[in-house]
């Protein structure tokens, strides 16, 4: 059971959105323009991200709703978010995006973590000054959702269907503040 | 320097923001209604938590700023900022606050580390739901910012008149984007 009484089978941040909606209009507006706005990192790669730093962060409901948004846009490279979950650096995933994760790791452990080699290895893959803020971003917000989520102890659902069909609906729909 | 090309001179978040308006707008809309939102916890309490947590997350720019904003906010209480980022459990923060402190202190660590028995001691002081909420909240939101500012090494000022000055500010017109 949460912490605090939010609305009974509403799983994760959901359930704490609906409890204090004025502060997740920001949350939801925040993860919608880093996930889904202009970037030229696709939102597979972005939700990727996001997914391998709640992973770090042992939060188990971000972790299977971010991989299965993953999956679902990733469509018949699927199998390569199990690799990165599984194995980043030995997984099939293109060197630019294991040296994005590589950042986003040291993010998730800390700030002062990340060191000017971590980003030289970025710009040899030629990732530029947006991709590198957009990935520091993702691990720096995913740090926060993944806190909020276990911090209030709100429901993770069990059941992996449950999650294909929310990371097919995030894939779709992206993030729209719940009712 | 900057591990990305951000607007020269301008400290901390600020230069992120200026660089990424899109996300920083969902970034200062969060603080504002979670710092200066309504509330039972104080502009002054809040400033607190978001100092004890970025403290803990060796964020030297956003503890130095809030802590500002904190002191700037209590007025003859002042004091007390200093007292518990030296020292929180022996400092002359009320009891209530010690227990809310505790929490957001499990948090910076790991959301999972909040355990029934913080939530009960914070409940012994009449720490109601939202409360709880947002302590959580901006424990979340600091081990965010702190990963942002630290992440994309963005300048931080080493003059403590000027973190003077910015709490001042912070103090009296709150979160408002930087154009």
């Amino acid at each position: 059971m949460a912490h605090i009484n939010v609305p009974e089978g509403v799983p994760g941040i959901r359930s704490l959105v609906m409890f204090r909606p004025e502060t997740g209009k920001p949350l939801y507006d925040l993860a919608q323009v880093l996930l889904r706005g202009e970037s030229t990192l696709t939102p597979a790669e972005r939700e990727l991200i996001a997914a391998y730093v709640s992973k770090r962060n042992e939060c188990m409901f971000c972790m299977s709703s971010h991989a299965a948004a993953s999956r679902s846009l990733y469509k018949d490279e699927r199998n390569m978010v199990d690799e990165v979950l599984h194995d980043m650096q030995h997984s099939s995933v293109s060197d630019k995006m294991k040296a994005l994760l590589n950042i986003a790791g040291k993010v998730q452990i800390l700030g002062n973590k990340v060191t000017q080699e971590d980003i030289n290895e970025a710009r040899k893959y030629d990732a530029t000054d947006k991709e590198i803020h957009d990935t520091v971003l993702i691990a720096a917000t995913f740090s926060m959702y993944n806190r909020y989520v276990d911090g209030l102890a709100s429901w993770a659902p069990t059941d992996a269907a449950v999650y294909d069909e929310m990371g097919d609906r995030l894939a779709e729909k992206g993030y729209v503040t719940p009712k």
